[in-house]
């Protein structure tokens, strides 16, 4: 991307918001010129957008340069009322089956075409995960991703499977025909299944948590060792995510 | 503040982030004229700059026509690393000492001259508090905030004092000179204690999570019912906290 420029009748908002759009799960820190690239903005105008949302907290500058997302952005995103009421009905929930497992716990949400993690239990004994708070997984090749995907309109499945079923590993679906029918048995039995098809050595189960409405307002899952451990929990995920319905609606 | 307006010279960047500004827990959801009052920016102008941070995903408008925080946000303020790496490593010690006690656990940083809350756990057998996440508490008036204030510079608590020491309620210290004497106490044990200073019938203690140059971090605390509960539980809540610093560290 690097070299081109902005659309010279972008606002000066929307530049400054493209600005913050550079940061993400796998970019948390980057310098003035990798800002400049990844928002197609003029060096100069990116520096002084940085400086902006550093004054206000935007942003905080590291001691090697680099710029990083400040408190300020912090406190203000932790007042999104769908995460809020969400993880707080959801957090006893989690802890019993953290509890009860001692495995990765994660609730999700649909953000765009991917599964937004908003909170996630877990421990040094529990399989390592690469899932963060505020991180994005495929919706095909996840527990919590399927759950979302099995309970929400057909429009998004074709979104994603036009989008591009990736191959996360040699177990991951990647025909849409075979995405849909593993969809139509999720709805059948409420859970959605993950055998290594995101990573290798790490298996899924989720449930959705539907709104009064029918609709899927967000997905719990397990990601544990073993295709054992995911199938004798599966009851207890479905379980929980229906208490936090209960409780949400 | 209605009628004024903003500084003629401030850029439009600042006036964007002056809008997310008016936002905060005790104003999570906003009208136009609320946030063109709070902003001190014409109608016409907020107008423009929510229209903007809607369709950017940083906004959402309500059925009843108000504004809040919208998902895009919480997402870039979740990529902190200040919470982030603080969170993870108190994640494990805050749900021990939940599992252990059934309180309220929380988890706090300075902010200004105010306690932040980044994390907490709770359920429906403990306490009532009001905090919430992203909300902020009085240094002089919560155990978490004592911790912090006892082990940082002392500038900080001539700031807080020369604010004024709410009393927020009959037990509240008010005077600054026993708050110095109450802190010297803390430095000495550990520990901070609050003896329903916030709020009538909640208790707490809380222990700073001290980094390797002696600063501190964050404060661990824990919000009971009772006087003898929260002295039993201050042993835990210090090994908590110590065992987040050695994590962090």
């Amino acid at each position: 991307m690097a070299g081109r420029t902005n659309t010279p009748g972008q606002t000066v908002s929307r530049r400054l918001l493209s600005v913050l759009d550079c940061f993400d799960v796998a970019h948390p820190a980057l310098s003035l010129t990798e800002v400049a690239t990844r928002s197609r903005l003029p060096v100069s105008t990116a520096r002084r957008l940085i400086g902006e949302l550093c004054a206000w907290g935007g942003l905080e500058r590291l001691d090697d340069g680099r710029y990083r997302v400040g408190m300020r952005l912090w406190t203000i995103g932790s007042l999104a009322p769908r995460q809020r009421g969400l993880r707080e009905a959801a957090l006893p929930f989690m802890h019993d089956l953290f509890q009860a497992t001692q495995e990765n716990i994660q609730l999700t949400v649909l953000e765009g075409t991917h599964a937004l993690c908003i909170d996630k239990i877990s421990s040094s004994k529990a399989v390592p995960t690469m899932t963060h708070i505020g991180g994005r997984l495929p919706l095909h090749a996840t527990g919590v991703g399927k759950a979302i995907l099995a309970f929400s309109d057909k429009e998004l499945l074709r979104s994603v499977a036009d989008a591009g079923l990736a191959r996360m590993t040699p177990h991951t679906i990647t025909q849409p025909g075979r995405l849909a029918a593993a969809l139509a048995e999720v709805r059948k039995t409420g859970v959605a299944y993950c055998y290594e098809e995101m990573t290798l050595g790490a298996v899924s189960v989720a449930a959705p948590v539907l709104g009064m409405d029918g609709k899927v307002r967000a997905a719990l899952g397990i990601v544990a060792h073993s295709r054992a451990a995911v199938d004798r929990l599966a009851p207890a995920v479905r379980a929980a995510a229906l208490g936090i319905a209960r409780w949400t609606g």
